[in-house]
Parts: structure tokens; sequence; C-alpha cells
């Protein structure tokens, strides 16, 4: 919740799913590595909701939800 | 709620609000149909809210917001 | 979410639950046909909660609860 | 969200998934039939979330979250 | 949250706060006493917020706020 | 959130939506002093949404629906 | 919100309703009572709703949703 | 929700969960009796959640968690 | 929450925070003059939260999170 | 929602309720001008309710419920 | 919130509670675990809260409420 | 959610906000670690948000805001 030195800026919020099979803090890196291909300057992000698949009784894959923002100056 | 197969995946989340006058699935397809052609990929649909417009005592309109997922690999 | 042209007006809005045997819209509309007798200027709805009974297995009736806008103005 | 006839019961709540390709209201329908194979005494449901996949820019099947309550006596 | 026997009835829900020295359910009954006094045909309610009043470390007031449903036909 | 003087009360509570063009306060007022008209005894209100209209990349209005608390015996 | 001395366990949740005449205390204890005719090791309850029945301007019966936690190994 | 006379006062919110044997009301008295050994001037309270504690299929406890205002002038 | 004239239009939301030193509304405007830039058509916000920055113990600046909607065919 | 540069500090947050005549603006200033008496170091703030007392049909206070974050080494 | 490839069947959902001492992870893995004793083909969970228990300043266990998907076909 | 041992505490809740460069479990143990030299008897916790810093494309630090219960008597 804590807020930002970049006062002035306007940002936009992306929503992105992220998955992996290791930990919910590399499905939060997965999605933000992928986004950060075409999107620059991405500042902070949001855990919306932490989900996951199962398989033969062991969790297969986390999948988190996150809202990222992003400048518009970057 | 239900889970994936495509669990590799990063998705990027996209809102958009459809309209219909016939029914709340015709709202949803609409969205869905209108985006879909600048989006390709989009695999599921969560509904957020629906509401409506009334005229004469009648629904005139099915008003659908719904979040929906694409791969941004596709 | 839309926004409406009539900007300047003052919306009273209303609670309402209606019932069909139908479909999720017919109740809807069953609820605003009822109301219609006595509010006039009805002008959007949103959908609250959706709920229904069931007997011997089957949906009897869908439930859906209103909130209703209409203009004071009307 | 009225009330019941059924006062003195105590009800137990199921969490269901259902999916159609048809509609909102054969999902729920769908999940309620399958249920009722070994849940008997159901009385009510409340629709939870409205979701669906999308193939090729067209709805394919929508799934709806429901809760279902039914009395322990029945 | 059960569902209810009049099924073909439309509802309209009256939000109420009531307010009792005593107990959270002698303020709801204070308040739906009060609306009964214009209000007929009253059939279920479903508490929204319970809150209250202190003096001198007491609880001095409990204040329920209701939603009530009647019905339109009543 | 704060409690309230008037402790043995019933209070009705009315939705109501402003709007104004010139600042979320003023949408409050304007519709606190339409239904002044015919409501009298209005005590509180509680911001739920704030929205509205946008115009050339301009806000033309903002809308803001409000709970109204006013008192049974005003 | 408290946290428990059984660390070590895993615990099923169960969602039920119970009803009473009498309070919500008592609608509570009915549904924990029937319930644990086939459910041993029930530790703790969380209220979910708390709605009721009115009959001629009086409260009939309190409806109370309830989460209980019972242990798995119990 | 109803406002309150203290209009000019700055409130600081108090987070508590009290405990009782007895009542949901007797739990809430519990977590005020005890806080007011060191704070003064609370005003008002709102209930956040209630759960409890179950032994051998009945209720052991009621745990409120409730929200404290006071003035900061007390 | 009022509805739109545009009935047959399909929107897209885009979620953006502005920030100003002067106030809430003003802020708003920001975040709609930036995106402006390269969204056209859009139509209405809904403000989703209101944050800030604290210096000194006076308010710094005013973030506001919005929700835009866009109309597809602008 | 944007991040902070204070990236190793602990935050407390402190619930506050500040008043005004004026603003809602100026309630929030309010609020935190009193608690900069005894808490330093206060970095951001959000607000999570905005309500306000009534009188003869005018806003007579703004209420704004604030949550306010403070670094603990301040 | 990803969508799944097993579109036709009707999921049942379980409220579970897991618990660990050495990660958020390990908690929904044993409350997994111990579920697929006597529940087959589970195939999504969801986090619904994540809560856990203090001893001298440190955390003792995390403790992770699920819902967890399984087809009722398994 | 699972109730405690320590039922006739009263507890009061404290929100902190705890961050890490790690992981999410270390973020809350440093909140944790930070508030216990100056509260003793912390006995709960419960994630309220997880968020988090960015810098260029990878995660910088975890932010988790926390509600902790510590007992009165401590």
């Amino acid at each position: 919740m804590p807020n930002t030195e970049m006062k002035d800026h306007v940002y936009k919020i992306l929503d992105l799913v992220g998955s992996s099979e290791k930990s919910i803090e590399d499905a939060i890196q997965n999605a933000i590595t992928r986004a950060s291909k075409t999107v620059r300057s991405m500042k902070w992000f949001e855990v919306v909701q932490t989900r996951g698949h199962i398989e033969d009784g062991s969790v297969r894959h986390y999948q988190v939800t996150l809202r990222v923002g992003f400048t518009l100056e970057g």
C-alpha cells in the first residue's frame, strides 16, 4: 500500500496471470519477465489472486493474477 | 474457477463491456466478437457485472462487463 | 458501468427481486414490469444477485435481485 | 435473497461448478442434475461466479459456480 | 440464503437501521416494528452491518442495518 | 463510521445518484438538495461510488452514488 | 481471527445454515448440534450471514450461515 | 452507519477481538471493557467478524472482531 | 451507475492512476488528459481507489485509481 | 496503489476519521494534521470510506476514514 | 482465473485449511496431500486466505485456506 | 481461520507492512521482527495484501500488509 516517489506520473495498470511449477514468487516473476518484452517502466505490482493446478495429489503449477503499474512517460 | 491445460503461458487480461438487446449470453458474445478483431488467442472470460438499460418499462439492452484472458504467446 | 446521457438528473435507486420459471432475463423483466406500475422513468438496472429454487433436482425458479435507477424528475 | 418456508431445517451448503455450451441457465441445471445423483433435498442455489471458455473468438462453454443448499433431514 | 415458497412474487427491498439498548435481536425487531406501521407484507430480512454506541466504556446502543424484503402484492 | 446522538430512532436508507459539472462535493449536495423536496429529516450520507462522464478528454460530470439515512419519525 | 493451538492439522470447512426462533446464538448452536450427528472434531465457526423470516411484523426465525472447521484427523 | 454529533473531532480507530462464553453482545462488551482500561473516549464500534470455538458439538466461546472509534481529544 | 445512450457499442476498460497536488478531481483529470494522447473516445470513468502521499504532516499528492471506458469503434 | 522508494522500511498503519465542513480533501488533511501531533514519519494514506452529516438538506460535514502508513524507524 | 480443458465436467468444491512451518507453498501442498487420501481427481485450487501463528516474535506456522475443485466423475 | 486456545483473552489488532527482497514469507517475518521490539505477545497474523516493487523487469521487493493479533494481557 505504500506510496511512491514518482508522484507526478500517470500510471497505467496491466492485469497479468503468470505461472510456475516452483513457487508463488516465481509465478510473479515469470509474468513480469514476459510482460517486460513489450512494456517498459513497470514500477509495482499487486497480487489479486493465487490459484493453481493439481495433478495426482500434488501442486503442478501456481498461477498468480497480478495488477502491474507502469508509467506512461517511461 | 477451474484451472487450465495451458499451464506454461502468461495471460494478459482485458476488461470489456458488451451489449445486446437479446440476452446476457449474446452480450458476452458481442464483446468477444468485437475484441477478436484485434486480439487473438482469447481463452477464457469471467463476468464481472451485469447491467442494462430500461425504456418504457422494458429491458432495452443488457450490458455485461467481462474480464477476458488471452495468451501473450498467441 | 457505462455512463449516461442524462447527466443533469438525480436518480433514485430501487432494490427489487424478480422471479421466473424460464430464465434469468425473464426474472429481470418481471421485476421491472411489476415496478413500472408505480414507478415511471426507470432508466437502468444492475444485477446484484442471482439465486433460485430447486425442486426434485430441477431449477424451479430463478430469482434475481436488481438495483434499478429512475429519474426523480420523471 | 428471499427467505424460506422450511424454517426449522438445518441446511448444508455445497459448492459446485457446472458447464454448458448453450447458456448460463443450462450450466446451472447441469450442475444440479449431476449433484442430484447423490444429494437429495436440494432446495435453493446462489450463483457465485459466471465464467467461460473461448475458442476462435466464440464462447465455447459457460461455467457457473453455484452454492446449493439442501436440508440435512432430507 | 435459503429460498422461498413465494416464488411468483416480486419483492421490493427496504434498507433500515434499528437500535436497542438490550441486544442485536432487539434492534432488528425495533426496526421491523417501526417499518410495519407503513409497510405490510414484510417477509425476510438480512443483516448488513452491526454497530453501536459506547458511553463510559459500556455499550449504550446496538445499531443494526437491515435489508428487508416485502411483496409488492401484499 | 462514527455513531450518532439520535440513538433511539429508526432510520430508513435511501440510495441516490447525484451529478455535477463542478466537483464530487457538489454532486453530493445536488442529490441531497433534490431529495430534500420530498424527504425531510435526512441525517447522514455515505458515498458508495464515484463515477463520471468524459467528453473530448475532459471530465464533463461527476456522478456520485449515495446512501442517505433519514429518521422515520422526522 | 485468532489462530489455533492445533497447528499441524488439516481442517475441512463445512458451510451450514441454522435457524432458531429465539436468537442468533441459538441458530448457530442448532446448526452445530445437527452437524455433530455426523461430523466429529468440529473446532471453530465463522458467521458468514445473518438473515431471518418475518411474519406479521415480527421476527419469526433467525437464519445464520456458518463456516465450520473440523480436523480431518478427528 | 448513522453519523455523529461530534462533528469536529478526529477519531482514531482501534481493532479488537473480544470473547465470551455467553453471547455475541457479551463478547463485544468484554472487548470494550478491557480496552477502556487504557483508552478513554471510546464512542462507537462496528462488528467486523463473528467467530467462535466449538467443543464437543457446542459453542464454547464467541469471538467478535470490532473496530472501535475514540476521539483523539478525549 | 447510470446506463448509457451508446447502447450498441463495445467498451474497453483501461485502468489508470492519476495524481495531483491540488485535489481529487484534479488527479482524475490529469489521468484522463494523459490517456487522451493515445486513447480517443473515452466516455466514462469510475473511481476505484483514492490514496495519497504525505510529507511533514501535509498531503503532498492525491493519487486516484480509475477505470475508464472507451468505445472500440471510436 | 503505486509502490514506494522506501523499500526497506516496515510500516505501521493507523486508521483515522477526519471531518471538515469544506471538502473531502480538507477532512483528509484535518485527520493527518491532528495525528501528526503524536505520529511522525507519516508517508501515505488511503481513503477507506467517505461519509457525512446533513442538516436542513445541506451537507454539514464530510467525514473521511483513512488508513495512514508511517515508518516505524521514523 | 484461467479456464480449463475439462469443459464437460461438473466440479465440486472443497474448502480446506493446510498448515506448514516452512512456507505458504508447503501449507498448500499439505492440505492437498491430506485431502487426496479420500478425494481423487482434484484439479485446481484457489487461495482464499493466508494466515499464521506467531511464537516469540517468529512465524511458527503458515495456515492457508484453499478452495479445491475436483471432478464428480473422477 | 482456525480458532484459538486462548479463549479468554482480548486481542488488539495491529496493521503492518513488511518488505523483503527474498520472498513473501521473509517480508512477513521482517514485519513481525520489527514489531516485536515494542509489542510482545503477538499470537497470529493474517495477510491482507501482497504487493511489490519492480526494477528493470525484475521483482525488487515484496511488500506484505499484515493484520497481527496480540493479547492485551501479554
